[in-house]
């Protein structure tokens, strides 16, 4: 499994290992391969010194193709012999959207903690049940917000603001196109609305994460949200367009896009954007592709009040998130992301998605 | 004066003379030198064969400036010369933004033709009044949104939009950051909300302006907009943030975002962006700078199914308004700007300030 760029739901970054921990002393396992992140989900934590033992799926052909590219990896035809097992800590998933919190409170519930692709829920209920399933265990309901977490010049962008590069951060604007790829190369529940949740339940949630991460927000609310379906009539139940606009308690605002109408010519499979607004500065990072000019993403651009900076950040700040997490699996701390963080990112999207107006196609 | 990139006030481009009647034939004048868009409206209408004949403006100091950069113009010191002089078909303005609404009034009702600096009015009552007097007069008043009709690559977008190359445009999200420039260099004026309207109102208009153009629409509605103050206390009345979200009544939407919180370090006024999303591709305009890439802007990105494609606008297009204005003016007709969409620009831009929620700064 290489990084490819032709398609979001098979991109799977790879970074330098950065082990936290000795071979053997953080287990986890695999379970339902639905989406194609879970391969960007196991190569974080395998860098980061993880064991990937198990690996469960109802498909064979999956588990197949999984076990080839982790060898390590005992197949097991039953869940239970993951959820069951003690040896290993920590469950990861990809499994169908609206699959992803009955599961992980099932995973938490059998005293493990859980690592699911986003977005992590597909309704409030599941979030309310989530949220007790974590009062009661005591385990982490973790979530792989790819764009911000599984992209260098993302964290570089983290980094700088940070530092105070751009000083305080009024705004945060993210777009997150997509592409939707060839005529059936998506499954069925891509399309239905119960299984998938809508364009900002699903895609939006990387966007509400960022939004709550860079502007240092622990509080929020929806000020309004829309959706649309401009490109695909004959998919009644799906959305290809999505904003959001949010106001966070401490003054910082965000404005989140995003769509599943990427132009085939574009040489990856979504020019995602997100913009900085500071006091002192603002950053742009162009995350997969600097369009028409470098066909390599991962390029940040800082303004302060020195100049125009221009960064090449691949291969620099690698992808700290996964390790912070295993350590936070072992020392029950919450260096990589506080639950209230992830849960309330998954909150604002349901909410947006809810109040979304639906604008006609 | 030349083209100026440090300063949008100042901001007055030149284009190639493209003159659409002889000399003589289409006489204006110039009132009102507030704002420094003046010479930028006076610049495009000399180009496309306007004569200029007349300035007028209480502060003798502004008007020896506009005489040396346009020898042509007599000074007068009484606006009744320009108002009452038969031989002016057209008054071109940029009066402080309070005054600019009752100005256009009077000049119609003088007979002519009104070409004022956007942001066209500071309250919808004006605005009512403006639509009143075009209705008892037959008069125009037409709005300078020089950030499209003063801008190359904004230009050739229009053209690529018209072409089809995007296939219908769905949305469209616009940035207009801005200068604020040094302290001490604005006038009272531009802080004092009865005067400037708010930053939705003032350059928040281009924008609205902007989404009604690409999207072709002739109807829309605010969802939601916001304004703050994140930075300059000592001006409680100012706003240096703003944004709004629109629904239009052919589906598509827009996003659009304003600021005066520009960076020393850009190397120029505002890194102005327009993004079109289409069902067939995107473009987007980095109107003056190719931040941190080249030091000049009219860049247009132009991604569809063939490719991404990289375009240099300056000196292709040209500035084709001022042209189609002054044949409106002399042949009654709206090739230029229909009257229904500057004014329904200017309502949406007002109602969205009404509307705005006002965030903690």
């Amino acid at each position: 499994m290489s990084t490819q760029t032709s398609d979001g739901m098979n991109y799977a970054p790879r970074g330098k290992a950065a082990p936290v921990v000795r071979p053997g002393e953080f287990v986890f396992a695999a379970m339902y391969l639905d989406h194609g992140h879970i391969y960007g989900q196991c190569n974080g934590l395998i860098e980061a010194g993880g064991t990937l033992a198990k690996v469960y799926d109802p498909q064979p052909e999956r588990v197949a193709r999984f076990v080839q590219t982790y060898p390590q990896a005992v197949a097991v035809s039953d869940p239970r012999e993951i959820l069951e097992d003690p040896a290993i800590r920590l469950v990861a998933a990809a499994a169908v959207p609206s699959e992803r919190g009955p599961l992980g409170c099932q995973v938490m519930r059998h005293g493990k903690d859980y690592f699911t692709d986003k977005c992590p829920f597909t309704t409030l209920d599941q979030l309310a049940e989530a949220r007790r399933a974590v009062a009661e265990t005591g385990r982490k309901y973790a979530v792989y917000f790819s764009e911000r977490l599984h992209v260098e010049s993302a964290v570089v962008a983290g980094d700088l603001v940070e530092a105070g590069r751009i000083g305080r951060v009024v705004q945060v604007l993210g777009l997150g196109p997509h592409r939707h790829g060839a005529s059936g190369s998506r499954p069925a529940w891509f399309y239905e609305r119960a299984k998938y949740g809508g364009i900002l339940t699903d895609i939006g949630s990387h966007q509400l994460e960022q939004f709550l991460y860079f502007t240092g927000n622990t509080s929020a609310r929806v000020q309004a949200a829309k959706v649309a379906n401009y490109r695909f009539p004959q998919f009644p139940e799906f959305d290809d367009f999505g904003d959001v606009t949010v106001i966070g308690g401490n003054g910082a605002t965000g404005y989140h896009r995003v769509d599943w109408l990427n132009p085939d010519g574009l040489s990856t499979w979504g020019d995602g954007r997100l913009f900085l607004l500071g006091t002192e500065g603002y950053i742009e990072v162009r995350k997969y592709v600097d369009v028409a000019q470098e066909k390599v993403g991962d390029t940040l651009i800082l303004v302060d009040k020195a100049g125009e900076h221009r960064m090449a950040c691949a291969g620099t700040a690698g992808f700290p998130f996964f390790g912070r997490l295993i350590r936070d699996c072992l020392d029950r701390s919450e260096t990589a992301m506080t639950q209230a963080h992830a849960f309330l990112a998954a909150e604002l999207c349901l909410t947006a998605q809810v109040q979304a107006v639906r604008v006609a196609g």
